[in-house]
């Protein structure tokens, strides 16, 4: 079988357009000013631009000795003054040199460093220069890295160790980031037990309230924890009531087209709901709406398809709305270790190692559980209507670039 | 020019092994029991071993019909009982079916699903199945994605969003975790100000304690800041005395053979240091060694170099110490998209991006500052006594691997 997807299902890419295009409409505009050391994880409201020149004056690139070039003519030159990095030099006297470290700034007057090892000094400590010498060799000059007034950092950066030390590098102490989005996390079902609870006939442990709810905090937002809605009508409708003031529901399991649903009854009884039917495997079934004007998606329960719906669809979602422009996990085309003969209706998503170079899928890619995710350290992704003998190449997508 | 290292360089393997080796000499051994919602970022102590059966039951895995497929002779059967997920069914009446939802538990006696689509019912709301069935469709079965007793988890586990919540599905409630490795996180220099500070002639403001504090944070260590050593020996070396109970003390700058390298001798007075001269770039000095016993790693001071060598070799030795046995980056052969014609003698580390699925190196590799590694994707690998041309293959390691 060859082609694309499925009639009357939606291509993933459409349905990431149609969440980035939502987010856009509902951008988390307050912000906040924030110390670096809180920043972490945050997203810069404005540009980052220099208000100095980075570094701030021609400093030397090595431990040696500063001179003006023209000075030296053969004849050794004496040592003038000793800068250490943190100094403030005095001018060059002429026809002389200075001892100079590592990132001290050069004095008025010095063009060029030479390094120590290549010098001799005399019986007098005057220095030989044993090697020919460059203008402005060994300057590093001032505003050669940035220069102030240049953006360094656009709006819509997450910040990360990187980010905060280039921050401080400009003296910057604070920055002005967006607000977190509030995310109300619930999962719904009788058959769903809090983990360090006792099993009862019919129960399960609920997985996804611990994932999403990790997830969501690496991704910088607030987490409202919803819990677990009963299969309970009124009870329902009263926990929806309840969440004020949040920027997202996140529910996995139960919004759909099932007759004990009752958390799509009582969503759609404030709000509208609609179901796309996605062309992936796992994850097909994702129902996105309002409620009370709040945005609401609702994720498949299934802990495999949680996991590749919200990645591939709720966090640049997500992002976005705190004004993330990258989005978009990095991918690397691998060869595929294995065999796929079977070309599918729907994308597939394996979870997947890289093993010798080539792309490893995990035996069992039930969506039942997180073990083949556990396993993995990527998302391979076998498009629609394709088979794959070893060697050809597919897309990888890391986990460490989703779980991020 | 072609082949190895220069002469009298270490080979980054070699300091990689080294450092794991001592790592390994001076585990943490103390351990302690976390939540999971505390338990991010944190190492297993134990193996994560299944004290349940994943699913805990047969269940089915759809909306449908349950029944035992030799009673369906091409006769309507009645539907005997409704099974919701979360509920206890009881056993199946024979020459009947269960009406049945997704994830709610098999009756005793029934042996396969139909999904609801393809069903007719008949005036008295009995069941025809209008397809073949096939036993155990749509049924899946217990302990088929994990069975009591087996490991899930190994010791040395990184608990991240996916391995809490399979501990979650498994009702771990809390998990025994190794203590977080105690790293102070010292700045050596005269020349540096905290941001936020007024800069004086020849000084800069210091970046690398913002990079160093939120990556460690990252890597689930807790961090001593122990400020900026000024270049004065008694006060360094009350600095030092003043550490008490770290596990690691972490330097930027100063442990060089400078002369004013204060914080090198301090050291050196109750302790031990040697200075490797590492076959990289940027990086090329790295210092390790005790004092009064406490693990020393000496990072060089140019941002760019405290990026690399703390991504390369304090990220894995760190991870080590806490038990984590896979502590290298995934990395991906990738295309080049540049040439590099001068082979060098290190191997260097360039900060680059893929664009359009090649390498892409910044214009501007200068150790001094982040902005390099602000505008990168990852660190391209260009082996020593190496040139490239475009589509050359060349490792890629996504920052995302080494922040992480």
């Amino acid at each position: 079988m060859s082609g694309g997807a499925q009639p009357g299902l939606m291509p993933l890419e459409q349905a990431q357009q149609r969440l980035l295009s939502l987010a856009e409409s509902s951008l988390i505009t307050e912000t906040e000013c924030v110390a670096l050391a809180e920043a972490d994880g945050r997203v810069l409201a404005a540009p980052l631009v220099a208000t100095l020149d980075l570094p701030p004056w021609d400093n030397s690139a090595m431990d040696g000795y500063a001179l003006r070039l023209a000075d030296w003519q053969g004849v050794a030159l004496p040592v003038s003054q000793r800068i250490l990095a943190g100094s403030a030099p005095q001018p060059l006297e002429p026809g002389s040199c200075a001892r100079i470290f590592t990132g001290a700034p050069m004095p008025a007057g010095a063009d060029t460093v030479e390094m120590q090892e290549n010098v001799e000094l005399d019986a007098y400590g005057r220095v030989l220069f044993r090697q020919a010498l460059r203008p402005r060799q060994n300057v590093r000059a001032r505003g050669q890295e940035t220069q102030v007034g240049e953006c360094v950092l656009p709006a819509g950066t997450r910040l990360g160790p990187i980010e905060l030390g280039l921050a401080a590098s400009l003296g910057v102490a604070t920055v002005e980031v967006r607000r977190a989005v509030r995310v109300a996390v619930l999962s719904t079902g009788d058959e769903l037990v809090e983990p360090g609870q006792p099993l009862e006939a019919g129960q399960i442990y609920n997985s996804n309230r611990r994932l999403l709810i990790s997830w969501l905090q690496r991704l910088g937002c607030e987490v409202v924890d919803g819990g677990i809605l009963s299969d309970d009508f009124p009870r329902t409708r009263e926990a929806l009531a309840a969440l004020q003031g949040v920027d997202l529901i996140l529910s996995t399991g139960g919004v759909s087209v099932g007759e004990a649903d009752f958390l799509g009854i009582a969503l759609r009884e404030a709000g509208e709901l609609t179901l796309w039917k996605l062309a992936i495997k796992p994850g097909k079934p994702l129902t996105f709406g309002h409620y009370q004007g709040v945005p609401v998606i609702g994720l498949p329960g299934n802990p495999a398809s949680t996991l590749v719906t919200f990645g591939l669809l709720a966090r640049p979602y997500l992002l976005r709305r705190m004004g993330v422009q990258r989005v978009e996990p990095l991918a690397f085309e691998m060869p595929a270790g294995f065999i796929w003969s079977k070309a599918g209706q729907r994308r597939e998503y394996l979870r997947a190692r890289i093993e010798q170079g080539c792309v490893v899928p995990y035996a069992n890619q039930s969506s039942g559980v997180l073990r083949s995710a556990a396993w993995a350290e990527g998302l391979a992704e076998v498009l629609e209507g394709r088979t794959l003998a070893e060697g050809d190449r597919l897309r990888f997508i890391p986990l460490s670039e989703l779980l991020g």
